[in-house]
């Protein structure tokens, strides 16, 4: 984005800074084959490139005792209960029950004792028990990750922050099809809606949380 | 409940009708072996009382191409997604995934093509994608049935109202332990926030909806 | 409730004990003049006689720097924005945009840095910003007060727990019109979803937080 | 955007297409003084651009029998009830309850029996009821206008996605400060969550309800 767009904004009061929070969680959005697999309708390269920085990130969590939490998608009763999501968007078939391309990724493989949401829609807020899970274990703030920058992780972004944690999106570890969505979704979420920061940022705070 | 309290509540300007609606539902929450099975911790048999009546129901719906959705239970991660809920009913250890007290009751085995949602917390429409499912169905009405009558029934009875899906709690299809909390609870739905009809008026509105 | 009833719920596993949190709201809910002006149509004595306990826990919780939240209720657009619950309880009228019966009680009127949640529906967290309020502020907890036990309060405390937020309903203060309800339902509150305390109790959490 | 974006788009299975609902509303977010009036700071020329459309879209609504719904902003208790959007965005200080710049824009006034959400969030769903109004009202779409396609357009569009309300977004009824941003979001939004349509169309579509 341009010098002048930022300025642009910045006069008109967006882009205010949420300081990082005392409990983080981490939350991988849909690191799922479906976007992984080149024989997918929804492989990209831009999805196989943010997958070292997922494990990275997971890693270093996990080692800092910060808790992890995994969304996937899946849909029952042949799409029924993904509503008008599951008729805009005719690639979701490939997350319908018992599809493979509807599994985590193996290098990400959950743990027993981490929480894997699965959802039907975008944002990982809608439709599930995400907001009180964080809530009840007092997580006041999420680093996001995963896919797709402009579909899921946005939507997820956004709702972190409507429900009252501080999203902090990792550059590096979100993924997209296409350049051009990435960067200007990026913007958008850092003027209005979280901080977005670098892989490097990401994993101090993790450190700095043990 | 009196003839005194009725009256009282009627004057003070509860207990309003809610027509039946155009395109209803059949909403069977929570009828599953962990209120079935006489070696389970949450069996009583006002729960398997009212298993026929669930059965007939179903049965009815399908006949008249009336939409059918379950509820179950389930928590993964230990409990961890099931926050204070989980904490606070200690019995409902017996959702952990792959407990087979989760499954719903086999005489009301779930078609291929009926949705079934999974929750963590009492009502239906709390962390769940139900009202997405309905509202993108367009459905307007929802008969409701299970178990128990205080508890899910009540939550999601009380839910399927603010929704804006008009609640028809099913009598002879709720169960519950205890008489005492079956009828008071059934009082508060008719005064406050549904319509509490016998099984043969259900079984008339299912039967004009075909 | 008899004591067989509460040893049968025991025997089941409910009626597990949330611990007090370290990070309190007070939130009093509906304490509005609807329910105690003498010619209102939801008046009764029930209510006035909760209206001291409030009072006493409102200045507490200022005392300790314990956050106040109040709910109220209102309608606009004809009661359109009420949905099927103001079709259901023709009562609900009197809280219709302008109404002098929606005003808060006189005697715990809001400080300007306190926040007021106008709800449409029984549930304080239904349709309303204060899930998101209170993870924003990092509230663990609320000692819920007000009217009615069976109604908003009880629907209140559910969606609490079931938000994240433990409830602490507090008894003496909260008001219903008939003793039958009040009592069936804080047995059902205690079983379930909270903890119903005693005022001495509260009062000594306040001050225990400040 | 470029063609072969599309196209890429296309070949992953995006971009399906939802069908005009038979009883929409019409939505018109938060188009209020704020984004229109020369000193507010959020004021930009690409608000005012728009208004011209929404003026003629809520005429055509009005008088084919369309509801017509606005939205607009304001906090209170000096919006700690705007949680962490509150603390991103230093601009929305100008929605404190009293101020002017909330108003609704003056030649769009509401009619009596027109809903008014008064929300804290981007989304218009987000801690509002207005999903139980639409629901409630058995409205299966709405036409979606107004201010900032990259903000609170867009989340409102997603959500009435989510909570299953076909979303038509009308192109020249949507402001922005920028050019880039408008065009990103509506692609978008075309892509996953929603139609967008010519001022053109939703004239024609209200028309056909009438």
């Amino acid at each position: 984005m341009s010098t002048s767009l930022h300025d642009d904004y910045a006069r008109a009061g967006f882009g205010g800074q949420l300081p990082f929070g005392q409990r983080p969680a981490l939350l991988v959005v849909d690191v799922v084959q479906a976007y992984l697999q080149p024989d997918s309708p929804l492989y990209a390269q831009g999805f196989v490139d943010a997958l070292p920085a997922n494990q990275r990130l997971v890693a270093a969590a996990r080692a800092a005792g910060v808790p992890v939490i995994f969304t996937g998608v899946v849909y029952g009763a042949q799409g029924r209960d993904g509503g008008l999501f599951y008729r805009k968007v005719p690639a979701l078939r490939c997350f319908l029950q018992g599809s493979p391309l509807g599994a985590i990724a193996p290098s990400l493989q959950p743990r027993p004792d981490e929480v894997v949401v699965l959802k039907q829609y975008a944002s990982a807020f809608f439709g599930t028990s995400l907001a009180a899970t964080l809530a009840s274990q007092r997580i006041d703030s999420v680093l996001i990750t995963g896919f797709s920058t402009s579909g899921c992780v946005r939507a997820t972004a956004l709702d972190a922050l409507q429900h009252g944690f501080a999203p902090f999106v990792v550059r590096e570890a979100c993924g997209e099809r296409d350049p051009g969505p990435h960067q200007a979704n990026l913007f958008d979420l850092q003027a209005k809606y979280a901080e977005v920061i670098a892989e490097a940022d990401a994993l101090a705070h993790l450190a700095a949380s043990a």
